[in-house]
């Protein structure tokens, strides 16, 4: 096996977010599920875009984020994801190249345009997010350049992408591909209702092996393992896959390997402005440190540090020099 | 002469900008224009996107911002520019009606797409802009709603829009048409090397009284009156224009009406994150002032309330409640 020449390569939904603040009324009026994610049809998305205030456009997707921030912190990575050939898909492409991750996905010609989420900020900071999947969900399994997942130390997936029937199978076919070469699968569960669609694949993908970093926030946790308690749940899946990174928000996170647990609190930050992207980051940060070698706790600090800086200010990407908050965090 | 149901009607370049930090040597090195808006073609745009970092994008547009400033303020206002049917088109759209105000202008078919301007923010909040005009150079005079026009208390232009030969004649078709129903008219001088390509027509303009209100700021005035002094220029200009307003930066802004001089310092902030949208928001909030019979001193302040607050943050729209801002400040 020859060492890998990326650290992290990423399958993910390739997404522009669009963001704006709203009331609280607003998530009701409209029946929208509060600091959920929805898939949305054309209809829809029109009837929600007409209903938002002035907003603004941020490249986003939720393993996308993840490589912004590792690429942010020095990593060397690259995605897989299926934009349109349009605007918003030139936005997401420059965006993700600018930000120095390898990215060889063609733009798909044609309708449906490029995937964007329509992301309402409540004055709290917890966002819902209403998810238009338009390309994304048309990435084939012939996009994957198999020969770059062989040579990636890790390859992550985001549960997201389970409930398109093409991307599905082309992640399947990543992960045959990444345990070929004997790579290591990280896994994120997304959302509890992603969960509730397809935890039967996700239950059989972390029984069979194939899943060796787990991320799931504490009520996918729940929604997976179907604990409501949370230590329950985290002795109930943690002898399951190699390393378990639960994430419980303003509670800091929890990670579980072989047999031992490690716990950080959340970092302090001022004000939380908008949480999109928090899970994207601390994962983000919690996989720098697992790729470079450091101790478990010292990857669950990189996470909250990148997870703190995210939630700081609007957009699902880093915008601070995070290496040099991680350098001043960590020394 | 009724009374006009709309404040301020607009005609400006429908813009949505594309923002992005940068350092002070990616400036030098594409021989920007630091501080200024350069008008570029579809290779300098490929050129300058290709070298700009992860980017966000928020509708802009210089006459577009101050509206959205007003509306946010509680005026009522309506815009008239061209974008194109494309994506980007959708988003200014949507911005500028969801911000509450009135735009009619039918979107326009095929190429060029809609108008972008890239902006690189350096580390001291200075933006330099990069404009791509496509579709909004097309603003042909029929666009214009005549009726709409002389229904507005104030007819407010860019000098931005002079460069582009349809819309300048639209512009001169607005002016008449202003005039003709016992309106006034606004003006921007948006920028020196606007000037110097069409100083001599913003001279005769104010010449022949068809300017009422005239917005720049010290650089603008200079290159204008051919005075480096500010007090000489400024005593040079008054006397043509029945309301001469302006800014200076961080000294704050200055106001000419009936042979007196008003002034007000800047408003102090925090930190000068992005200064784009400056000179626009200082006009939103003196036009509102002016609309709603406030004195002069007291449109300067209001002038200065919203600059303080647009330069706070990314982007040219305000994100703060204004109203509020404006409230706590003068009671």
């Amino acid at each position: 096996m020859s060492k890998p020449s990326i650290q992290v390569i990423a399958i993910g939904n390739a997404i522009v977010d669009v963001m704006a603040p709203c009331g609280d009324d607003l998530i009701e009026r409209f029946g929208m599920v509060r600091g959920g994610m929805t898939l949305i049809d054309t209809a829809r998305a029109h009837e929600l875009y007409d209903a938002m205030g002035p907003a603004r456009e941020i490249s986003g997707g939720s393993a996308a984020n993840t490589l912004a921030g590792m690429a942010a912190l020095g990593g060397k990575c690259a995605f897989i994801g299926q934009v349109a050939d349009d605007q918003l898909g030139e936005v997401f492409a420059h965006d993700i190249r600018a930000g120095g991750i390898q990215f060889d996905t063609p733009a798909r010609a044609g309708d449906p345009p490029t995937a964007r989420c329509l992301i309402f900020v409540t004055p709290d900071g917890q966002r819902t997010m209403n998810t238009f999947l338009g390309a994304s969900q048309f990435l084939p399994p012939l996009a994957l350049d198999e020969a770059a997942i062989a040579d990636a130390e890790v390859l992550y997936l985001e549960g997201y992408l389970w409930d398109p029937e093409e991307p599905r199978a082309a992640m399947r076919r990543a992960i045959a591909a990444a345990k070929g070469a004997g790579r290591k699968v990280a896994f994120t569960l997304s959302d509890a209702f992603v969960i509730e669609r397809h935890g039967a694949d996700f239950r059989a993908m972390i029984e069979t092996g194939e899943i060796d970093i787990l991320f799931a926030n504490h009520v996918e946790l729940a929604s997976l393992t179907g604990h409501d308690d949370f230590d329950t749940g985290l002795v109930a899946l943690a002898p399951k896959v190699p390393l378990l990174v639960v994430t419980r928000s303003e509670k800091g996170a929890v990670a579980m390997h072989g047999g031992e647990r490690f716990e950080v609190p959340a970092e302090p930050i001022a004000q939380v402005v908008d949480t999109t992207g928090a899970g994207d980051l601390f994962a983000a940060g919690f996989l720098h440190g697992h790729v470079n070698g450091h101790p478990v706790d010292q990857c669950l600090t990189l996470g909250a540090i990148c997870a703190a800086e995210v939630i700081s200010h609007y957009g699902a990407r880093p915008e601070a020099d995070l290496k040099a908050l991680v350098a001043a965090r960590l020394g």
